[in-house]
């Protein structure tokens, strides 16, 4: 293995600023178990004044991305842009030039996720997702390594913060959606265009990258039937509740008997009795049925700076180990 | 990669048939993931004669263990036979002729875990041991890979199926704890002779074993301060209901604020809204909090022999992947 592991950060608002500092924060325990150095040596980020709360040596930005992809003393290339472009382009171009790439990028992932796959394994080179769904919970690493003896028929998850706060919200304190809304905004819990989120297409990108891992099936996002939660009222809510039931924008799939798989994102009944049920707040969880493992169930903290650089760190030491 | 790996399995009890079971039927969805065949080549059985509801070529069984060590076509030990010796001995035995293990034993690793784990690191040999806690959810490879830039602060667990089973029903049916363990004896979930599991023996060593993966800590199960759950009564059960709460046989462990590490194994009050209140009859569960993904918690089958088979399966596929 390799003493010293550089990395070039594509990216440093919130969630590039959360991964920067919890590897400053943890990385005598990162370096210890990894028995090497690891360190961000390049920053592509225009904005270099920004008053993040942390000290940056400021010859680490750059605005030239070239200059990441050509500095052979990069190994890992950690994109934190969002957004399906330029961040794809960048991811290609950093594998073609032999680097490693780890992404938080769902929407990236979910629209281009053969292409690049497909360069990553041209290019030798290891292409890692983890903090892509379900922000720090450690779903695909089980999916595609722990839980590889099975054959899956159902799964259903809660893939949005923003979406199970305000239905958990007008759930506890009987209130209307566009009231927790303004709320959830005010909080942070909401962006100020909330259309992604509350329209469910954020939890599309997510059950799309799933279905490619889960099911071995490629479904675009915009090939998934999707619905949001904008017309949930306060009666459905109560409705649901005098039934021993909670509403829940779920991500669902399941196989038929036939051996089709059919997926879909929209607000679900679920039984109070469900472990889905009690996923309350910013919290996201993944239920899955597994031929062999039966039923399983991970939750945790589906997105923030810290929870989703748990996982971009989780991925940066494991290529780490192989290089 | 070899084009064919070859397993020797050591005991053909309950989890070893579900094993073999396990891979028959998810041979082929296995071997198209792993790009190479996989087939178990000698069994140490005594009993070859046993109805097990498959078809096992007889040429396959031996009493002889040192056939299985000395074999140079086989890659991978599987360990099933449970309980500390002759356990630790054959293990060691095939780590030492080259071979790889996989091991589901708990009462092993938590006596012998240097020992185990030395003799892994001394002869260039994997060895690993999802099964051996939470049974198929699949935690020791998340806490010891995807979690790796994390520093724990705290554990709970819900480790033992008959115990919170016992539990569950005595808060469900309003019994008494000798009426549920007689019923769950009839059903299956309690052993002829529970004390391993109602003393809080089998969580002792589940303890043992994460306390090493999440703390860094060797603590011998014998150290750590274990109750049961035969002193709980319906009052007890009562009680904590009227206050919001239920009675779980809890694996706990802290840092505290001068960096030490408190562990003990008790039954433990837990308010309606902990993420592990709902965690019922056989189910297991774990809860962690990490310094960047904060809180997390991992749910499914604790026992029995498939969901033990998928944890078996994918370290023997984790394994193959490195062969």
């Amino acid at each position: 293995m390799k003493k010293q592991i550089n990395i070039g950060l594509l990216g440093l608002g919130n969630i590039g600023t959360g991964t920067f500092k919890a590897l400053r924060l943890n990385r005598a325990h990162i370096e210890k178990q990894l028995g090497a150095g690891l360190g961000i040596t390049r920053i592509l980020e225009k904005d270099t004044t920004r008053d993040r709360g942390i000290d940056i040596d400021p010859a680490l930005f750059t605005q030239d991305p070239d200059a990441i992809w050509n500095d052979p003393d990069i190994d890992i290339v950690i994109e934190l842009l969002g957004g399906v472009e330029p961040a794809t382009t960048f991811m290609v171009s950093a594998m073609k030039a032999g680097k490693h790439v780890v992404t938080a990028n769902k929407a990236a992932l979910a629209e281009n996720f053969e292409l690049l796959t497909d360069t990553a394994a041209k290019n030798k080179v290891k292409l890692r997702y983890e903090a892509s769904v379900g922000g720090g919970i450690p779903l695909i690493g089980a999916i595609t390594e722990s839980l590889n003896a099975n054959v899956f028929s159902e799964l259903l998850g809660i893939l949005n913060g923003t979406t199970n706060y305000i239905l958990s919200k007008m759930s506890d304190e009987g209130l209307a959606y566009d009231d927790v809304l303004k709320d959830a905004q005010a909080k942070g819990f909401a962006e100020a265009d909330p259309t992604a989120d509350v329209e469910g297409h954020d939890v599309a990108n997510k059950l799309s990258i799933l279905m490619s891992l889960v099911f071995g099936k490629r479904v675009r996002p915009e090939d998934i039937p999707t619905t949001g939660i904008t017309a949930i009222t306060k009666d459905d809510i109560a409705d649901a509740d005098s039934q021993g039931c909670v509403i829940k924008l779920l991500a669902s799939a399941y196989r038929t008997p036939d051996g089709e798989i059919n997926c879909f994102v929209q607000p679900t009944w679920l039984n109070k009795t469900h472990p889905l049920a009690g996923v309350r707040n910013e919290f996201n969880a993944l239920f899955l049925k597994g031929s062999a493992v039966d039923d399983l169930m991970f939750y945790g903290k589906g997105a923030g700076p810290f929870p989703t650089a748990s996982a971009v760190l989780g991925d940066v030491i494991a290529i780490s180990r192989t290089i």
